[in-house]
């Protein structure tokens, strides 16, 4: 069990060095172009959401999610013994990626996000799609061809970081995490409640309706 | 047949998220670059199509366009029963994806395209082109390499974006569902018959060619 | 041998759609940021080598370039009949192409290319190493994982794109076909039969290197 | 045994072609516009890694990286007659292709980078970080899906331009050859043993956290 969750902490915090640190690199070099430093993050994200799900699937499933972890779990794909420490090991994984992120660019190691621009009732709408859309594209892929999950996950992430209005966090642990960071890709602290719940009612609702849709032909 | 018709509109809702959506985030963030704008559009357009064809594929096939619906019938590969079902839970589907972006980034759900650029001679002769490619793709995939069909539409839309000068709707219930948002990706409702026209004719000149071209190695 | 001529032609026409289309496009949309143009043309011009490669592939080869016709004929995998046969079919198939693209941008249908800046000795040997590292990726792929060729040579020619001084045409149809368009992707007629030089030079250098270096393992 | 140094010093050659082409490409198109060039940098150097893994692979193992045939060293998987010759080789093919690219874009092909901002503390452990990585997909995807290996790090690689300080050379043959060009992708040559002791600092602390973190259930 130590290993999966290291397996899950390491993940979480490559995926946040992805978002954070492109977010960063991006913004210091497109002098003010925000569609070029998106294009960058959303390319980023992507590549190195390929490499830590193909890497550490066969570890600890690569969830790198608390919402994709409770999903698992309401389909009896994790146990409940792991319904907690896989999200305390993916938030913290998650911080400390963050702030190797701010060794690497030189900037104080420890910092709040002040964005203030990302919150409000069409923004929480939009991570509930985000989040949808996420499970939909694992348990169908997971139904349909389990080894391109890794793609389906990495495209779909991708793209929604240009089709949603909120770029798509659809994780609780990157939500928090990106709080500890006043760069490109911050939340503020005061926004992160409402941005979870919203995950977590799209878990909700997403849970059945996939279970409809992709249950009866299973294919692993 | 529920199922099927669920897919259907629950693709084509998707697909018209990312297209609609990645164009009103791209506008809002480009500040003009309009080359920029579609790149993002492009590359969002494709991250989803590949998603929703490989996870939807075994449910329904996976053709949210009434115009591979209409080809898979000519080949007699889609029964009479849905010639008609398909289109109208694709088009359904479509509507509800805009009006959902629409709600993401908080713009009026109703809406009418004022686009006046889109249209004349060459961009149906263009919608022609794009259309004949796309069941090109198709159905030389289907007989080639089916596993990589979804990678075959994907990019070849990424790439059609581009080349031709439509931008590649080359999907009727697209099509309808763009005149329906006054944003980046909109169509003028008074354009849109001349493109299903120009798509429908498309299948008709294709039909005889592919099956000619990639019949008499049936690989499936 | 019809069906695989008209495969030819068809590929190749495709193919110059993607190269002239997408330039065309880029140029007028990116309000003179080259780079950006070029990217767009890159991304184009690789996703339509998957898909023409993958599809056309069982049927002809999927050449669609005199250069590697002669290439696989100094192999022996390519019948003497055919030697003349697929670079004719290959011309006139890319001519076609560019003649559609001009229609479809509503521009005159026969022009030459005027571009200037495309000559001289250090394009020339960027024809050379673009050819040469495009036989490479072709033979080095088909005898270590044929079924990604198609994968192979889509991200060397993106990637070439850029890190070659020429943008690589690699390719004497393209070359030639590239003087009828006074675009973005043109190419002055009387600069073609250097290039073209350049890049058969190139096969003749390859073939015994690669030979070397790929012959001891055949894996097909 | 020639043949695989042959191999790596190919390989190394085209990816320093693509490193350094690409970079000159678009500092002369992208005017001024840094996030740009270094897209255009990471998409083609993707391009390249993913071509010359997978076709060098099964003749050389294509580490073109004195630090992956050290790791690979480290673990028993190369023998140590090759130790020092697959470095030599790696580095004289590295700049071999800075040379061949100056010819290629018509520079003086003898240079040395004067470039002074990509050197200090947050830049060494950047590149800590980036090797780190490198190592850390290579291995892991050798034990979980060796057939994905090139794309692993060819997208590894393509983020990590972006969520890394200093680019991620995180390979001291790169670093030595980025020496010689006073390109966009340039590396002073003062500044270049701080880097190359960071990767293999990064070298020596990865190999006991992989061995543990992949080693229990070998797939190959």
């Amino acid at each position: 069990m130590i290993r999966q969750l290291f397996a899950e902490a390491l993940g979480t915090a490559l995926l946040l060095i992805s978002v954070i640190g492109s977010g960063i690199m991006a913004v210091n070099l497109a002098d003010g172009n925000v569609a070029l430093a998106l294009l960058a993050n959303a390319i980023a994200t992507g590549c190195m959401l390929y490499v830590i799900i193909t890497t550490l699937g066969p570890i600890s499933g690569a969830h790198f999610n608390p919402a994709v972890s409770l999903a698992f779990f309401l389909r009896g794909d994790l146990p409940a013994s792991l319904l907690l420490a896989y999200p305390v090991a993916q938030v913290i994984g998650g911080v400390l990626g963050v702030w190797a992120c701010h060794a690497m660019f030189d900037l104080p190691i420890l910092q709040w996000s002040t964005t203030m621009h990302r919150t409000g009732g069409a923004q929480w709408f939009s991570e509930g799609i985000a989040t949808f859309g996420l499970l939909f594209v694992i348990f169908g892929g997971i139904r349909s061809r389990p080894e391109v999950v890794p793609t389906l996950v990495a495209l779909y992430i991708t793209g929604a970081y240009w089709f949603t209005a909120s770029t798509s966090f659809a994780n609780p642990a990157v939500t928090i995490a990106r709080g500890f960071s006043d760069t490109f890709a911050g939340i503020n602290p005061g926004h992160i409640p409402m941005f979870i719940l919203a995950q977590i009612v799209a878990v909700a609702v997403a849970h059945p309706i996939l279970k409809g849709l992709f249950s009866d032909t299973p294919r692993i």
